[in-house]
C-alpha cells in the first residue's frame, strides 16, 4: 500500500476525525483511497452533459468490459443496495422470486428492499456457510406454472460471501447450469467481489461471465471508492429495462461523471487488485495470530477479507471498549472483524495482541 | 467567485473532457465546486463508524439546524429524487395522494418514482408559472373520507420553481395554512432551494419553516456539492419512519461521512449563498441582454437561475450546435437555459451575443 | 323484461329491504337479475376442482370466444378494480405509464389502485366528453426511450364512458391504430360495455377485435350479476403473466365456478343484451321526459344509461329527499342518473315527473 | 346435515357437472350450502346501497359482533388472499415485516402478494407442525430501530393451520402477549376458524378477542359461502386505514349486500358450527378408518377438517385415479385428504375402504 498517502488537509477545511483510527467494524468504516480523490479531482471543473453521457463514465464503462467481456453492459448506481434491487428488478417480472440463501445481504440487511420496492418474494435457504448448492437451490426450485407460487425466476449468490466465504469457479458454474436448465438466471452480489477475485487470484470474469452469471452487483465502495456501485449485465437476455428501473428506482447520479472516474481509476490498472489482495492478506493475518488461542473458535474459513470468531461474551465485551467491531450472533456470541484496504499490519498487530490477552486474563 | 480555483491534476489522472467548456444546458452539467472537494478530502482517511454516525454528519446537521431551527431533522440521501420520495412517503400512508403542479418534477422527471416506490397518486393541476395556489389546490384538495377516491394528503410546492420562478413568502404561508386547516402537510421540493433564498435574499428558514412548510427536499447537486440532497424535516409530526423509508428507498450512503463534509462545507459559511446569487446573476444577466431581440420572447420571469424563452427553430438548432441547452417544449419551440454556480460572464456574454446575432441572421 | 320474477323468499331467510325500491343513483344499486340466480343455483352441488378448473368456467370461456373472436382469452375477477388492475399490469413492464381520460373510472374512483398496486402512472388528459382522440393522446403519447419519463404504454379507453358517452367503430378503431403506430396498446374498461354494444347496434367484437383494442375489462356487476367481472385479452402479444397478475392481485376466486355460470348465463343468449337495451331505453325515456324542463339542462348526449344534467342545486337537494341520485359535480351541480336491467317504466316517468315538478316550483 | 336439501334446477339452467361427486382435494372443491342460496335469493330485488351501507351488510357486522365483541370492526373481502394481505397491509407500516410458520398460506400460497401488493417482508420460520410459539417467534422477533432491517411487527398464526392442527387457547393467549410485550400486534388467519371453535368446543371470540388477538381474517368461502371474506378487526388501535385500504387492494364489492346477506345467514344461527362440526366429524372418521393401516402414517394430529399421510406412491397414484386429491409434499409423498361440509359419511367410507383395498393389494 506504497501509494496510501494522506492528502494535505487544506487550509480552513477542518478534519473532525482522528486519521490514524482504524477498526474492524466494517470495510465501510475506511474512507476513499487517496488515488480516487485524486480521480475525482481530475474529472472536476467545466461542464459536462449529466447523467452519464461523458467521457467518463464512458471510459470507465469501457474498463469494465475489459475485465467482463465485451458484452458487458454497465449501470453505476450510488449503493449496494441500489444495484441488487436494479438488478433483481431488471431480471424478473412482477410474479417472479428469487432464491437466496438465507445469510444474503438482500435478505437481512435491506430493510426489505427488495420487497417493498420491487416486489419480490425471496425464497431463503438454510445454509451453513452462506453458500448456495444446486442441492440447496432445488429446496425452493420448484412450482413453476402454478399460479399459487411466486415463481423462481432468480438464483442470487455472494461473492464473497456475507460470511467471508468463497464460491469456486466450478460451484459457481455449476450453479449456474442449474438454474439455467431450469429456466433461471443468476446474480451475483459482487459486494466484495475484488476481494473474492485476489483471493482465487482469478481474473473477475472468470467467475462470472465464463461461469454463466448473467448479472453481478460490482461493489465499488468496500473496495476504496467514495461511493458508487455497478449493475454489470453479463447476458443481455436476463435483463429489461435497466436505464428505466435505475431510474425509477432512485439509483441515476446526474452528475455521473463521478461515478465514472473513481471507476476508471479502480479498475483501469490494479488498484482493485492491489485494494483486495491488502485487506484479505490482513484477514488471514488476523486469524492466524488468534487461531490457536485456547476457548476462541474461528467459524468459518478465512477466505477473504473478515473472520468471525465465538469468543467469551465478557472479552468480546471488554475488547469493544477500544476496538470496533460487531457482535455477528446475539445468540452464540460470535464476533465479524473486517479488514478494508487500509487496515495495516499495525492494526492487526494491535487488535491480535489485545484479543490475546483479553482472552488469557479471564 | 473569486475562490473558485481550479485544482492541481495529480500526474496519472487525465482529464478526459475540456474543463473550459460551459453551456446552459443545466445545472447539473457543471462540476462540484473546489471548496467542496477540499471538505471530502479533509473527511478522508482512518475509519468512522459508517451510515451517519460519524462527526461530519453531526456537525452538518448541526449546520442545517441553524438555518432551519433546533427541531429540524436531517436525512441525507443520494438524490433529488430521493429525496422528494422518501420525503413523501414519509408524510403519507399507503393512501394517500399528493397535489402537484404539472411540472413538477416529481411529475414529469422521475420516471414515476413516486407512483413506482412510495405508491402515491399525484393530482397534478394546470398551472401558468409552475406555482400553486390555494385556489388551484382546491380543484383537487376533496374527498377525504371518501374510499373510492385516493385521499389528498400532502401539497408538493417547487422553490425556484422547475420555470425558474419563486413562490414569496406570503405565496407559500398562505399555501401552508390552506392545507393545514383541511388536514394536509407541505412539502417544499428545495433542489434549487439556494437559488431561491438568494433571489428573495431571505433567510432559508423565512420561507420555509417560518412559513409553515412541513418537510424540504434540500437540493445539494445543482449548488455545487459533487453528489447528496438532504430530506430536512421542520415538523416531526409530518413523518413517520424516515430512517426506515431512507434504507428501504436505498438513500442510506455508507460513507455518509462524505454527504456530511460537502453540506458542512457549502451550509456552514455562505458557500450555498454566493454559488446561488451567482448563477442567479448570471441569467438576470442573459435575460437583459436578449430580452429585447426582436423575434425572441421570454416567457417566464426570470427570478432564479433560470431564462425560458421562444425562439425561432432554425435559430435555436444553429445555437444548439454551438452551446449545450434544451428545448423545453417541442410544440412551442420554448428554450430554457440554466445558469450555474460556475457560469461566467464570458460564457453568458459570448452565448447573448451568439443568440442576437443569429436572431439578426434570420 | 318479461323474464324478471321476484325469486319466491324462503322462510327463514328474511328480507330487510323493499324490493319495490328503485332509484337512479347507480347500476350497482341492483341486485342481480333472477336467471343469474337460477344459473348460480344450477351449478352448485357436488364437489368441482376450485380456482377456475370446472365445467362452468369452461363453458363461460366458450361463450366469451364466441362473442370476441377464437383467440380471446379469459380470465375472471372479482369487480371492474380488479379487472382493470389485471388488465394494465399485464400489459405494462414496471417503469410504464397509460394514458387515459381525467375522467376515467382508473383515475377517479379506484383510491390510486393503479398506482398502489401495479406502480402504474397515469397521464391523465382533460376531455370534453370523456373521450379520448389521437390528438388528445398526443399530449402525453411522448419521450419513449428518455429513461427520466415514465413510458407511455397504453391507451386506456372507457365504452360506454363514465360520461355515458359512446365512442363509435371508427373512433376507436383510429385510437388503435395511432397507438399501435407509436408501439402502444390499447385497453378498454369495459365496465358498461354490454350497453355500449346495445346503444351501438352491433356485435361486441365490432368495435373490441375488429377495432385493435388489445384487451377488455368486460363488465358484468352492472349488466346484472351479483359479481363477477372478465379480463378479455384480444390480442396475446399485448399482455404477459396475467394468471400470476390475477393470483397476486387477490382478484382469483376459488369457486369460480360460480362466477363462470353466471357469465355464460348472461351471455350465452342475449340476457346480456336485453339487460343492456332495457337500460338504455329508459336512459332515453327519462331523458326525452326532462330534456326541455325550462331551467334544466342535459350536459352530455344520452348515448348509454346515463343521464347527466345540471339543475339548480335546491331542486336538486329536494328530489334526493324522495329518489336516491348522486352530485357529479359539486361546482357545478351536475347530477348522474343512472338506469338499470331492473328500472321500470314506472319508475322513470315517477321521477321524471318529480323533476318536472319540483323544477316549477322553485 | 338434515337441511342440505339439493335446490331445484330451474328449467333452462343445465347443471354441467356431477352433484353427487365428492373428493378430498379441498374445502374449496364444494360449491354453496343451500341456505346460503337461499339467503341471497332474499336479498336480491330491488334497490340498495352499493358498497356496503345496505341492511343486510348491517345486520351481518352486528352478528359478527355478536361472535367477537361489541368493539369488533368488520370488513367484507372477496377472498382469502385479499382477507389476509388487508389485514396485513392494515396492521403495518411501509418498513415493517411479519412473522409467520414456513407453511402458512401466505408464504406458500399466495403468489407472493404480501410482498407484491404490500411491500411486507415475511419472516418465515420452520416449524414441526405449521404452529408458532413464543420461542419460535424469538428466532425473527429481533431488531428494532435498526434501520437495515424491516421491522417486524406483526405476528401471524393460522387456526386450524394448513397442517390440520390447532392452536389451544392458551396457546394463542401466549403468544399475544409475547408480541405485545414486544410492540407486535397478532393476526389470525381464520381460513378455517369455524373448524378450529368447532374443534376446541369454544365460542369463536374465547380463542381471539379473549386470547389478545387483534385482526382476523375470517374465512367464510370453505364454511359454505359463495364467496366472501372478512377482515374483522378486534383492536382497531392496531389497525389504520382499513377502507382505504381495502378499497386500493381491489377487494371492495358493490353489490355487498349479497356478502352480508350469507354472512348472516353463516354466522347468525348455528349453521357455521354445524358445518364445521361435520367436516372435522368426516375428518375424524377419516383417519380412524386409516389409520392402523400398516405401511400408511398419518403425520399431523387430525384435529379439524385434514388427514395428511405418508403412503406408497403407486399407491397414492392409483387411488387419484379415483378420488381427488393432492400430494401435498411431492418429495415425501405425503398426501393432504380435506373435508368439507358437504362431504358424508358413505363418501369417507367409500374413499377408505379404497385405501385399504389399494395399501393390501401393494
Amino acid at each position: 500500500m506504497a501509494d496510501r498517502v494522506t492528502p494535505g488537509v487544506v487550509a480552513g477545511a477542518p478534519s473532525r476525525h482522528d486519521p490514524a483510527a482504524h477498526g474492524f467494524a466494517s470495510d465501510n468504516y475506511a474512507g476513499a483511497h487517496p488515488q480516487i480523490l485524486e480521480a475525482i479531482a481530475a474529472a472536476n471543473g467545466g461542464h459536462v452533459t449529466s447523467y452519464g453521457d461523458d467521457p467518463y463514465t464512458a471510459a470507465a464503462h469501457e474498463v469494465f468490459r475489459s475485465h467482463f467481456g465485451p458484452h458487458a453492459q454497465v449501470f453505476f448506481v450510488f449503493n449496494g443496495t441500489g444495484a441488487n434491487v436494479v438488478s433483481l428488478q431488471s431480471m424478473t417480472s412482477r410474479w417472479d422470486a428469487v432464491i437466496c440463501a438465507e445469510t444474503a445481504h438482500i435478505n437481512t440487511d435491506e430493510c426489505g428492499a427488495p420487497e417493498k420496492i420491487a416486489g419480490l418474494k425471496l425464497l431463503a435457504i438454510s445454509t451453513p456457510d452462506g453458500k448456495l448448492t444446486p442441492e440447496l437451490v432445488d429446496q425452493q426450485a420448484w412450482g413453476w406454472g402454478n399460479e399459487h407460487r411466486a415463481q423462481p425466476r432468480v438464483v442470487s449468490i455472494t461473492q464473497s460471501t456475507e460470511l467471508g466465504t468463497l464460491y469456486s469457479v466450478d460451484e459457481i458454474a455449476a450453479l449456474s447450469a442449474h438454474a439455467h436448465a431450469r429456466g433461471m438466471v443468476v446474480h451475483l452480489d459482487g459486494a466484495r467481489i475484488a476481494n473474492a477475485a485476489a483471493a482465487l487470484d482469478l481474473p473477475l470474469r472468470a467467475f462470472t461471465t465464463d461461469a454463466g452469471v448473467d448479472c453481478v452487483s460490482f461493489g465499488g465502495t468496500k473496495n476504496g471508492l467514495m461511493y458508487g456501485e455497478a449493475v454489470v449485465v453479463l447476458n443481455p437476455d436476463a435483463v429489461r429495462g435497466v436505464e428505466f428501473v435505475r431510474k425509477a428506482a432512485m439509483q441515476l447520479s446526474s452528475k455521473m461523471r463521478f461515478v465514472g472516474a473513481q471507476f476508471e481509476r479502480l479498475l483501469g490498472a490494479d488498484l482493485w487488485l492491489r485494494n483486495a489482495r491488502h485487506s484479505n492478506a490482513m484477514a488471514a493475518r488476523l486469524a492466524a495470530a488468534i487461531r490457536d488461542v485456547p476457548g476462541l473458535r474461528v467459524t468459518q474459513p478465512v477466505q477473504a477479507n473478515a473472520v468471525f470468531a465465538v469468543l467469551p461474551r465478557e472479552v468480546c465485551a471488554r475488547l469493544q471498549e477500544r476496538f470496533h467491531f460487531y457482535v455477528w450472533n446475539e445468540q452464540t456470541g460470535e464476533a465479524r472483524w473486517m479488514c478494508s484496504f487500509d487496515t495495516t499490519e499495525a492494526n492487526v498487530d494491535e487488535f491480535a495482541e489485545a484479543i490475546v490477552k483479553e482472552m488469557a486474563a479471564r
